[in-house]
């Protein structure tokens, strides 16, 4: 080890190595709970390509895992250490290189914080549409390690729809770039994106080609409440089925609602059963709304409250960004990530209420509903094994329910170290087989971010 | 080869396959010029998928060369024939065989062509938006394996951004089943856009999941004449840094105008240098399309036509359709697919005017210019071997301008037989080594469409 600190440190530039226990195992994770973190070796702190280069010579030649990082927001243990490993932390490659408006396009290095972007990009007018809610610390690299959604998907799409292009080092050391800086090209086979989504275990992004848009008009924000949520999928599906298209479209439970009046006073109806967000940031965004509205209003809502102006719509929202806190309060949180076909939403959600009946947990439920991306949220008592036990069970019950539907275990948090037993079912043998070899490829001592999706 | 043909009929439908040399050197090639094509041993037509794997497994057995085939308009030779090969038609397995509005997705076999599936969708108020100009003819399966573009694009992507699951049938036989049927999904490597453009060289689709979109309305198109093409692309660059949205934005130069004159008379303008169109077909169109007038006035514009109404807009529209069949009256042509940041298309075209003038032959220009994909379309005798040569030389001299000028070889066409070479340089040994050692993955005997792409 101390050889492997030294040459790392060879390579790398003043303060970039931290060997101190206590800081290396407050790298040692990322936000997911039920993952183990192994005992990392070192965390360095690479701000150039060639260090980065450096860094995985250096791992290739002493065979030391290398576990790449961003803001360790992930949601699977993706970033988590695995015992001696090196944790390759891309936090100080944090250059936004180039915003080119004619072009449409944005050059990042990987630890580019989400909201930094968006902000460089409104400055031309333009926007970068991947919206995770963790947006204000999570890191492009991260982004494009777990192929990010977020709010505003059902428009927009997710993280694999807006990177063009990128320069990753690969486990050797050699530098790969991949991709076009051009709107279009169809030159070999799309690296690109088989890279994103590939929670660093094929390579580490070192800098990205990524395409922006016009900066939509501000959101106009619908409410509606619904008795059941059945109802309130329905209602998700017909706005679907009639053709519109909204900016967002997103669900809270009862469970949720209370929570966020509880942390923060906002007066939401905590009677409801459901409460449904719709937005559209269209120039009919006007007439939109207030279809949607009588239309939630036929699909039987006790309550529909379009929001008047921007003020009214950021409190709407708001909500929604303020529920995973709001439910941190509650008690140590799971957070589930299964995606379902929107038709068949309203038999996860009650699927979802069944398994926390049986299982006799609180079960919180946001919702991309638009996405028919559910994010159950399990909240339990981390000091209580047998709760823990029935949370963690719970979890895959939620999982199973989620693959019966004909859905995926993951929309956009990830495999990690979470659900990789999962992924091998959803994806099957043949599946599998392939992915192993593709990562091999890749990697063919296996060093990068071993043990981890496959 | 006797056993080949008697292996395959045993696990095939009567009539599926043919060896009569007539039949069979008629599906050696698709549309590309300055291709070889070698004699195929047969060609087949699966309708279902077991058959598909039964014609893999027994190319696999005794070690003979497979090329799937859509309707072989491709323009690269990537469905021409090798020699001894069985080629695969695929254009018996044409069913739609779901459409379904609330999740918005399509899911058919990989014959069904193009404007089939459009119409389908136009029936549920839908659109499968990619829309190559071959939309009557190509496959969905061609689309897939070529990652199709059109003239939709530069507002609604191309055939990746719509795919999100596949049935392939690998070389060996065994079915993998990718990606998923929902709107979102990241779990595990992203196997579904990796074979989005691999020109049947990893793996034989049979079934896709495809995303569809609400219908968006008839266009309105507006037609502005430039005295230059360095005027035209200014604009071009102008409406994009401006933030518009078009629904299409084609640029076709006075070759081609003069061409579909001379073959419809339309009356378009001949002295025009560039006749640049664009759409929109948002609900702000009548308020697009005069901004952008005025726009391409203040850039110089010579002349600018706003379509009145739907019948105007498609006479303009049919203009830019019929583009490549009025060169083709022209002589023979040879189409080129090269696309470069939107920033540059000034500069390709005046390189593409100054290589047709050097190499004294006549070169069209179409082009998909909102993405800066161009379409230079050389036209020459090819009953002449040094014009031909002249041609052919021409052909190599836009690609590497291309590449210069930070572009791709391809921006949609795909790499086939006939920019092999080209793709090797653009990706670089690195990249080339990693393509190789994945197509070894799927196809480790090489047998699935040898000497294509790589
Ligand atoms: C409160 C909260 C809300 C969230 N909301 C959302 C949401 O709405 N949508 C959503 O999709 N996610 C959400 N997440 C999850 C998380 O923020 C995302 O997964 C995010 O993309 C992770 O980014 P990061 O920078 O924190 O990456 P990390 O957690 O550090 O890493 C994530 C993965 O990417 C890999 N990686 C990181 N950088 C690189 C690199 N440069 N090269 C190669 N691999 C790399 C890591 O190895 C790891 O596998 C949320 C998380 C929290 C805590
Ligand atoms: C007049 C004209 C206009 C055109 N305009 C455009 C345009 O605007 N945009 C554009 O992108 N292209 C255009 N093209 C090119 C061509 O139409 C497209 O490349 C189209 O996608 C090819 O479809 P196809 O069914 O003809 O496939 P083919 O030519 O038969 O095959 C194309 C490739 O896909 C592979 N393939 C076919 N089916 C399968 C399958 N089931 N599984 C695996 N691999 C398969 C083949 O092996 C081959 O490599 C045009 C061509 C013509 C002649």
């Amino acid at each position: 080890m101390g050889d492997l600190v030294e040459r790392l440190a060879q390579g790398l530039g003043e303060g970039a190595v931290a060997v101190d226990p206590d800081v290396t195992a407050a790298y040692a994770h990322d936000m997911a709970g039920f993952c183990e973190a192994g005992r990392p070796a070192v965390v360095v702190f690479p701000e150039t390509v060639e260090q980065v280069r450096h860094v995985l010579r250096t791992a290739t030649d002493l065979r030391v895992p290398v576990v790449p990082q961003g803001a360790r927001t992930g949601l699977s243990g993706g970033a988590n250490a695995v015992d001696g490993c090196i944790l390759l932390s891309m936090t100080r490659m944090n250059r936004i290189l180039e915003i080119d408006p004619v072009n449409r396009i944005a050059v990042v290095e990987p630890g580019v914080v989400n909201a930094e972007l968006s902000r460089a990009a409104a400055g031309h007018g333009l926007a970068y549409p991947p919206d995770p809610s963790s947006w204000e610390s999570c890191t492009i690299g991260g982004n494009i390690g777990t192929g990010a959604g977020g709010l505003c998907c059902v428009k927009y799409g997710t993280t694999s729809e807006y990177v063009l292009g990128l320069d990753v080092v690969l486990a050797d050391g050699r530098l790969l770039t991949t991709g076009r800086r051009t709107a279009k090209g169809v030159a070999g086979y799309d690296l690109t994106r088989l890279l994103v989504g590939s929670e660093g275990t094929l390579a580490v992004v070192v800098r990205a080609v990524l395409a922006l848009r016009p900066a939509p008009p501000p959101q106009l924000v619908l409410a509606a409440e619904f008795r059941s949520t059945d109802e309130a999928c329905a209602a998700v599906c017909e706005v679907m089925a009639k053709g519109y298209t909204p900016s967002l479209m997103e669900l809270m439970d009862s469970t949720t609602v209370r929570a966020v009046n509880e942390m923060a006073r906002m007066g939401l109806p905590e009677s409801t059963r459901a409460l449904l967000l719709v937005a559209f940031d269209g120039p009919d965004q006007r007439r939109e709304v207030a279809e949607v509205a009588a239309l939630c209003d036929a699909a039987g809502a006790s309550g529909v409250v379009p929001a008047e102006d921007r003020a009214e719509s950021d409190l709407l929202l708001q909500a929604r960004r303020l529920s995973l806190p709001a439910m941190e309060r509650l008690g140590t949180t799971m957070i589930d990530d299964v995606a379902v076909p929107r038709s068949r939403l309203a038999e996860m959600l009650t699927g979802v209420a069944a398994i926390a009946e049986r299982q006799r947990l609180t079960i919180g439920m946001v919702a991309h509903a638009g996405d028919g991306n559910t994010h159950p949220v399990v909240i339990f008592d981390a000091g209580d094994a047998e709760e823990t036990a029935r949370a963690r069970g719970s979890f895959d019950e939620i999982m199973a329910l989620g693959l019966e539907l004909g859905g995926t275990v993951t929309g956009e948090h990830g495999v990690g170290l979470l659900k990789r037993e999962w992924l091998a079912r959803e994806l099957g043998p043949v599946g599998l087989e392939l992915q192993r070899q593709i990562k091999a490829v890749f990697d063919p001592l296996g060093i990068l971010n071993p043990g981890k999706t496959l």
